[in-house]
């Protein structure tokens, strides 16, 4: 990997991923750990710390920048992390002791946010000046670039496409409210809707159950995908429900946005891709017309070096352009 | 009024209004005619030269451009109207024939564009790069102003906020879709919901169709309005289920988006502005924390002449970003 290069941290609530990033979006070197989130802030940052020096040292020369992406909001100005609920943070001046520590110039954003920034930069969205990402993993989270730009709204938060309300008398959220799109389609939902399915109905959820080794609280949005996939009435129709509620929301997205490509991916995404279709059908009977034709749906292409992508990118292209974050 | 001045047009179903602005987003002397639908795009454009020669003339001075609002997809390269369904109009190239009759530079865009154009700029917006403005009359339309530009969206199409769904098994909406926030909450869907109401109940719903002369068809929300000023039962009730949804639509609109200021305005919201401290309580209740904390929920303070004030004003500022429109 020639020219320069930033390093790239994904922080999520199981494991931390460094890479060296170069301006091509290229990943060489990487680290991997587990996210340390009893030991609390400190033992993270001693964690990103530990990882950005040896990727430096075997490097042998010194990065342009870091990038952190993380699960929580952001302050746009200081890249503080004023709360993040899976690690426990509230108010961890992370860029400041990132910074201070390394003496390199760092950017903190919001992880759903970076992976956005890499499959805009270097993915699916690559040549476009308004995209928007819907990423389905346990919770639903994504980004939007609109003429060029990252969305990031007042307070930093804009994006937060999981909390659309696509069912107003629909199942409680997580936030507190009730169908959002979220809580009808994102991977905790899904298992929260097939739980209540086999209760109502043991027989016909013998199967999911057996594959979840017998315990109900086990069934997963994985195990659903898999007894999809040998055809199991329930879990079918769990996922019909799902790309109903999916393309629904993207509905919504599509008309208020006007995207030029709409990007999906995340774990769910990507364990059943006959989502995409139902997205693209749903679109097709159900956005405005002008909407629809200006917009192509496509899978996205980073996987889940996205974040670390995205998050180094950025670290490289920041200084040409403060607002991106 | 001094300095220089444009030709705000803003262009309705029913009536053109056409006034000189200024920079101060002033208004001055101003023309309203009928519009003639039936007369076709031609007849609609000659009354449009008129007014402007008509401005120029008592002005004493030329104009520095003229702005044009109008509802329907605008071109956003060649200022063409590709599709105004209140008009009939497909494909007239409205801003090329107003420049060749007056040889004044114009601007073509969308009415509710307008109108947010000259909230912003001149209205409740003023001062904030993050608002999103969302007007509620017969139907539902709105525009966003997102980091400082307002969002156009990959084909000129962004900001159809009437078309986001709220439940997406709810009620047909004009657009092909179900449950959309205008299906829900604008005010021919008020009248729809009312109707439904009094068929089901003719006793209860006695105040609103004597209201209405006697004509179940006749209801209008103008009608459900004042009936509920009086205390009709089934007229809070209309405007109880109308104000749930539009809550609901502004969570979305507020986590999506997260804007600084949410101004609601339009025929509905005027007749009804307790549907603004509605939406306040909702937010409060459903949006989420961070994105609920940026934001402040205001009247729209332009009243009807906030496209005229923004096509207007669109017209004096186009020459230094292009990309506003």
């Amino acid at each position: 990997m020639k020219g320069p290069w930033a390093v790239g941290v994904d922080v999520g609530a199981t494991k931390i991923e460094a890479a060296r990033v170069n301006l091509g979006g290229m990943v060489g070197d990487s680290i991997r750990t587990a996210t340390n989130v009893s030991g609390g802030p400190k033992a993270i940052i001693a964690d990103i710390l530990e990882a950005v020096r040896t990727l430096t040292e075997r490097a042998g020369s010194d990065p342009a920048g870091v990038g952190a992406g993380i699960a929580g909001q952001i302050d746009r100005d200081t890249g503080s992390v004023r709360f993040a609920p899976n690690l426990g943070w509230r108010d961890v001046p992370l860029r400041a002791d990132l910074e201070e520590a390394l003496g390199i110039d760092t950017v903190v954003t919001n992880d759903v946010r970076a992976a956005t920034f890499g499959e805009w930069l270097h993915g699916a969205g690559r040549g476009y000046n308004d995209i928007v990402c819907v990423y389905v993993g346990t919770g639903i989270g994504g980004g939007v670039v609109a003429a060029g730009r990252m969305l990031s709204g007042c307070t930093n938060t804009a994006g937060e496409i999981g909390h659309i309300t696509i069912d107003l008398n629909g199942p409680p959220c997580t936030c507190g409210n009730r169908g959002c799109l979220e809580a009808l389609a994102g991977g905790w939902a899904l298992a929260r809707a097939a739980r209540l399915m086999i209760e109502e109905d043991p027989k016909g959820g013998r199967t999911l159950l057996e594959m979840a080794g017998g315990i109900t609280a086990d069934v997963s949005a994985e195990t659903i995908a898999r007894a999809a996939k040998k055809g199991d009435a329930m879990a079918l129709r769990l996922l019909e429900d799902a790309g109903r509620a999916l393309a629904a929301g993207c509905v919504s997205l599509v008309n208020a946005f006007n995207p030029c490509r709409l990007i999906l991916g995340g774990g769910v995404v990507d364990g059943v891709p006959e989502l995409i279709d139902r997205v693209r059908r749903g679109l097709d009977q159900r956005a405005l017309p002008a909407a629809r034709a200006g917009v192509e749906v496509v899978p996205a292409v980073l996987g889940p070096i996205a974040g670390v992508v995205g998050a180094g990118s950025l670290a490289l292209h920041i200084r040409s352009d403060q607002g991106q974050a």
